[in-house]
């Protein structure tokens, strides 16, 4: 069992007016991580045709918090890191993030962001963060 | 003088879908560094009313690479890191970035995004990333 | 087959005085990864006991520094970030690292370093990082 | 005034095994931020014969303590990314760092890592980092 459950974290998404404007959604969310993917658009291109760093990082950093969430109930970013590893090319951006360590009113966890095309996923990014437990 | 021109900084943001549809503006380029800002708007925001993480990070994200490339020629970002420090509340994001060290293929640059709210800035975010020119 | 073998990678740590110093063991390094070893010795610690966290980051950066090497060859670690999840007690440290992705001059790599003591392991830190080829 | 002093700050680093093991000294600590240099010796240093690069991040990562020990008090680093920007060659390193923000329970830290050589200081590396008070 989660402190969070999919419900609970698919509401919170459709309530993030950001979240909306790029049309993320939570896949799955349970006590081994979740996944949070995007369907990809036009307008979520940079110059070159493939997603904007800014698009994949969105999508790793908003996961990370939703992997902390699962164990530390309502929570934010604190921090994350992220390379980039490959452009990010395809029908659909997928991000799978896991705890790693936690405690009281902190979670470590990683997220790896894959693009799929022609059915096939490559990752292409690759993130750690520390996530904070807010509110009681 | 440096490798980009501002003229030519802004016309790559403009080719940019995602930074189209968020909205951000390339407000300075020079060989001190770059600002990038962002009037806030209701679809920046998460579920506290406050920009969302993605917001944030996409505009340091963009400002590192940019600040790269005033060295660097056309670049991308290679990897950043990011630490939120304070909920990013106001009128307007602007992110400002600077290249701390550089060698012929890379930059190392940071970048702190402040808050405008009334008048008054206040730092939200501060960035720290490794830019990587591509092409010739 | 990696660029780098398990005895190259010995002799590396025996000419690095630093490594030296600190008594580090290149335990396994195949296509898999890497495993770098430390027993821990009183001259290893911080004020409270435990390993002090440039011991940890130390195990780590080199670990993920071979790890790039076993697909780059000859390289160094050009950033990396680490978390300290928990204390570091115990007999010796194990850092673990492997290759996420690579590209012809430079892999991301990540890295978790495990405390053993009286038989169990525990995660005490984890770290991503970017590796860099040098040399021809 | 600063949570600790310069004096309860060289006790503290002469307290750390590993610190007296390396040789560091801290040079200052006031409310500007901390000051931590490293007389280089040939056990520092790696097979190329610059300071090897778990020299340069201990003092990047003690140092980022100290500067959050200055609002904190008693604190530990919890995470800090650190880019390697140039070869650490010199008599002696100096590790710079600052507070950027803080709250009660935590700080965000930056440093700047110099080598200096023949009267001149080089930046070899930049670090970004959270501090994390511990104790009452």
């Amino acid at each position: 069992m989660t402190e969070i459950s999919l419900d609970r974290g698919r509401r919170v998404l459709s309530e993030q007016p950001f979240s909306v404007l790029i049309g993320s959604q939570l896949e799955k969310l349970d006590d081994r991580g979740v996944e949070l993917s995007l369907g990809l658009r036009p307008d979520h291109l940079q110059q070159h045709g493939f997603a904007h760093g800014g698009v994949v990082s969105y999508l790793a950093d908003n996961a990370l918090t939703y992997a902390g969430g699962t164990v530390l109930g309502d929570s934010v970013t604190l921090e994350f890191k992220i390379n980039y590893v490959r452009p990010a090319i395809g029908e659909k951006l997928i991000a799978r993030a896991h705890v790693k360590a936690y405690g009281k009113s902190q979670a470590v966890c990683d997220c790896d962001v894959y693009a799929l095309k022609d059915g096939a996923e490559k990752l292409c990014a690759t993130a750690q963060g520390t996530i904070w437990k807010v509110g009681p």
